[in-house]
């Protein structure tokens, strides 16, 4: 198809598509021939510490060429209600040099198949870690090609500079919906005759609110990109930890905005705790400190966490009070740690505690900062390190690279708790802020394991119940701000319920379809029940654990595998097959790869669910798990500025309430 | 496999399970062999009108056998704090008469499919029209084989008896869930760098909550029980209007509930209002007046809105001000309609207009209740209404019977702001209440067709916009109450894009799944610019619309057919085919019977998506359509009493915050 080729004038607020280009961009957020970084539409918070970013593109080949000898004379201004001036003034420093680069992109499926990648040259510059002070509206232009411009126009919220709150506790439930809500209180908590006798904590949160995760330039989001749209108030590119995506190969020249935890840090002294069940370099805990194009960039993320930015001048990060996670590769010393370094000694080096199992952890003084390892790779799933239990020997995960069996770690409860005691020990004057993460109900539901997601669920339900008890009992319940909240979605639902052993009876795919029950069919939840009869392929003597009863206030499933089971599905998924029985030897695989890396083909696991139906999926072949989803995550809030959270609104306004509420705005005149 | 045969004393609050039958149960709400209705945990509305029906079972074959002779001796005590007292003393009625049937049920899969019922027989009675006046905790208590006792606690709620609006206005989205919501925003509001320039008008509305949907005894819903438990407090099982399903044949004598359109009417005299794009008789509009355990009975459900209830005293309802919808099977006199009466002229003879088109709509009289059926079946979808207008050629749907297309069909907006006129003309003094379906939503997701169910999601918006608009250039927005919610949900959401060009190039089905970008490959949304490429498949007579356009503050889609479309999806399906195209000829039909009623066997309709690949589904092969789902669905409300409706809560809780706000609870000492 031909493509018009325009030298442009571009108003303020258009939006100008050189090309349709949809399954691959040029640049996300840059569709004209000059870029700026922060783009368009964008929001900052005052004082706020950020990196600029221009570019200026010249397609040599391909639907877009123009010639290909991009203007290395390209001058850009701020201007904010008055005249513009040259950006170097406006923040007086250097005119930073100018850089050049190529890259190469794919038009769209087409192009790629034929192996016809699209030049472009590029000039470029970077004016590093400036801010603005004023609230209001300013314009940002790029003038380059004899008088063509593209402007930006941000805006400096205004924002309060007096402190609300004096914690924050952030709980992010990855990937985890209402829908996925909804069913983990099906699963968890007793209804007679539709009414729940008890409830989700979650759901007794005073205040609702929805968020928007879609990307900069995308309407679906990863985790990285939406940590950093809710740590820092600017969405960017799916991969991306703190920075907006540049075209340059360099994963960290990419242009930086400030996190919140560095901003607090920076202005207030506070703690800083991160807490997941993740390796600890994944993206969700990551995007607190690290600052780089590319989230698997897991060495650098770590050493991010110990030393802050190195490679620029940038904010005074001096590490977290609080480190506590899985991903013990990081630290061990060799090929997955940053230099090969041993990053146990380094923290330990910095006056770190180091624990590395539950008992230790249990066992720390709380006035030391502490670093808390315990496991290589994802920590254990609640299912796993409460129910099928022999799952969690022999996997050689021992976080002192030994490879031994994690068999003590502990849960997201007893991390968060720690960790709350700690940052009060340690900051209970200046404050501090916590981000909790459940990992693996977005793991887990990428595997279409949706018994362990749901267990992660309920175990950060757990969670939350125990911390309102715990600030209440520490007497600073009133000053802290506990908002939940998700980073995206994945399409999940349940739409019936399943009888596993007519479905295991049947004999073809088509006639074990007919174990679904829907609308009244669906009947009553089986797992509140501890005497529910047993699926068909029930083993007493490992699960129904009788110790995972109603207790004092503990909502759990009292039997993970009743005969009838929740109907549950992903909307998009790989090959796989289904029997809607629990997974009781571990975490799911679905899918297998038949052909091998690199043209990854990938059908139905035949060890998984035999006695299932056969599901084709709709996803790419190449992929093996589910993806995330478009759908609006939920908000729940309460607390000092709580009321800042209801409604609906995008996963930067998290940020921008987050900071109102600490009082991190800096402006000036 | 074995049930242990129990003769048990059931407490109050206790829910035993005779046995776990799941995919069937031998009668919803009662486990015992002692059944209350209303069930235990009721709540209720002081002085709402509602009937009793008491059943004693006993199983004659099957696992719960039990000696086959159901007690004709039992009692049943009412008891608030003191002593109990026997039903007819004080509700002061005559004792009812002893009633006696019986009934089968299969107890698993297994038992249907060997066509091996269980045979119950029944001794019953049910005290008519009783209402309780008093807030506060009952205990009902059925004594029965010799002491057995089965007890339901009943909750009055306390609430007040002062009205604080004047008018509600009650949308409902069939069927339309939160991640609905997300993917008709990218659709429709254009979108700069992750800032959204305008909004839907739900996602302004002040306040958000969430309502969990299930049944009294399963937990996926239907529309009937649903609206049912909306429109009364009371939950039910799936296909019951406005009753508590019992197990006798006749599906008229089953314990009723009064409404929230009948309280208001009998207590307040107010103006009602009834809209739906379905056929008038179906479930959400039916559930305001009719009382029936079986939603289908089209004919009966028509005569109660003109009529009532007539084979019982119940109370005094005497027609709504405004119906309108689709439906005129149900009107046009012959063999759908009841008793084979002409339903026009019976409407007419008590005095209301007849409007069968929008012309006619808009000029008719605002001073006098009317009645306005605009096609046969469900009404046209918004999509065929204004994009794909051949589609309404041929259809011999006009409502006049005479076989014509219905071509001037109102939508939504027209339908619910004539209604407000009406209502106020007639109704401003004492106000009044309407109630506004989207019905399609629901209707277009089950049969796959994203498009249309989207379309109609963007046509509940618009009218919600012009609703607010209207009422306050009325002058009467500040006392109208405006809920915007759903009655359940389906498994939808959107993982990422689809290029529908290169999907169709491809030769196999596997290679055609290279057509998802999923992540950053998601790309933007095409259907907001009126430039964007279109799809493989386009004719450009027929969409792009261009009178479709960004009006002023009008929201719809410049482009229902670009070349980069959205991946969307449902949980859980019939088998289908996809290639997730926009579909020009009408609305879809994703799957078709092969072998023919009564064996339905649905496979993939051939003449859907041609280019697309096969997708299997996981439902029962013989369901030719998507099913409900679990998932807690959206509340949005503003104006009095707002804040009632934020946060987490059951779908009967809208019922008792909208009779809280118009003040119709009616205690007395």
């Amino acid at each position: 198809m031909a493509f018009k080729i325009l030298s442009i004038s571009v108003a303020a607020t258009s939006l100008l598509a050189l090309a349709n280009a949809q399954t691959f961009q040029r640049l996300g957020g840059c569709p004209t021939f000059g870029c700026i970084f922060p783009p368009d539409q964008t929001d900052f918070l005052a004082g706020q510490y950020f990196d600029i970013r221009l570019e200026v593109h010249a397609p040599v080949n391909g639907s877009q060429a123009n010639g290909g000898q991009p203007d290395p004379k390209f001058t850009f201004t701020i201007a904010k209600g008055g005249s513009p001036q040259n950006a170097s003034t406006y923040f007086r420093v250097t005119e930073p040099a100018l850089e050049r680069w190529n890259f190469t992109w794919y038009e769209d499926l087409f192009a790629r198949d034929s192996k016809t990648p699209s030049l472009v040259k590029v000039t470029a510059k970077a004016y590093r870690r400036v801010a603005l002070y004023e609230a209001g509206e300013y314009t940002a232009t790029l003038t380059y090609n004899n008088g063509t411009k593209t402007t930006a126009s941000w805006l400096v919220r205004d924002l309060a500079t007096v402190r609300r709150t004096k914690n924050i506790v952030l709980f992010i439930g990855d990937g985890m919906t209402s829908n996925m809500i909804t069913a983990a209180r099906l699963l968890a908590h007793k209804s007679i005759n539709g009414r729940y006798q008890s409830k989700m904590q979650m759901d007794q949160f005073p205040v609702l609110g929805h968020q928007m995760t879609h990307s900069l330039d995308a309407f679906i989001t990863d985790s990285a990109n939406s940590a950093t749209a809710l740590y820092t108030g600017h969405k960017s590119t799916v991969n991306a930890l703190g920075v907006y995506a540049d075209s340059s190969k360099d994963p960290f020249d990419d242009p930086k905005v400030e996190t919140i935890a560095e901003m607090f840090r920076r202005l207030t002294g506070g703690g800083v705790g991160i807490v997941s069940t993740a390796f600890i370099a994944d993206a969700t805990p990551a995007a607190l400190t690290a600052h780089t194009r590319d989230r698997s960039q897991y060495g650098q993320v770590v050493d991010s966490y110990l030393n802050g930015i190195t490679n620029y001048t940038w904010t005074n990060w001096t590490g977290p009070d609080v480190l506590f996670g899985g991903g013990a590769e990081q630290f061990i010393p060799g090929k997955t740690s940053y230099q090969g370094r041993d990053y146990y000694a380094a923290f330990a080096a910095k006056g770190y505690n180091i624990v590395l199992n539950n008992t230790s952890l249990q066992k720390a003084t709380n006035n030391t900062k502490t670093l808390g390892i315990f496991s290589v790779f994802n920590m254990a799933k609640w299912l796993d390190r409460n129910v099928y239990t022999q799952n969690l020997i022999g996997n050689k995960d021992s976080p002192d690279g030994k490879k031994s069996s994690a068999t003590d770690q502990p849960g997201l409860k007893q991390m968060t708790l720690k960790a709350i005691d700690i940052l009060q020990a340690r900051s209970s004057d200046k404050g501090w802020f916590l981000m909790s993460e459940a990992a693996s109900i977005d793991k887990q539901m990428h595997t279409l394991d949706y018994d362990r997601a749901l267990g992660e669920l309920l175990e950060l339900d757990d969670t939350i119940k125990a911390t309102l008890a715990h600030l209440d009992a520490l007497g600073t319940l009133n000053n802290t701000l506990v908002i939940v909240t998700a980073d995206h979605g994945h399409g999940f639902d349940v739409m019936g319920s399943v009888d596993t052993k007519y479905l295991a009876a049947q004999t073809t795919d088509r006639s074990k379809r007919g174990a679904i029950g829907t609308y009244q069919n669906s009947g009553l939840s089986q797992y509140t029940d501890a005497n529910s009869e047993t699926g068909p392929m029930s083993n007493s003597s490992s699960h129904n654990n009788t110790s995972i009863r109603y207790t004092n206030g503990t909502f759990f499933p009292a039997n993970w595998d009743p005969r009838y089971t929740l109907f549950s599905a992903i909307g998009a998924d790989p090959d796989r097959r289904e029997n809607y029985e629990v997974h009781k030897d571990g975490p799911r695989v679905p899918a297998v790869n038949i052909t091998g890396f690199p043209s990854n083909d990938y059908y139905v696991d035949y060890k998984d669910a035999v006695s299932g139906f056969i599901v084709n999926g709709t996803l790419p072949v190449n992929d093996n798990q589910g993806v995330h989803s478009l759908t609006d995550v939920p908000v729940f809030a309460r607390g000092p500025c709580q009321e800042m959270f209801g409604g609906v609104y995008n996963n930067i306004d998290i940020f921008f309430g987050m900071a109102d509420c600490l009082g991190l705005a800096r402006a000036r005149t």
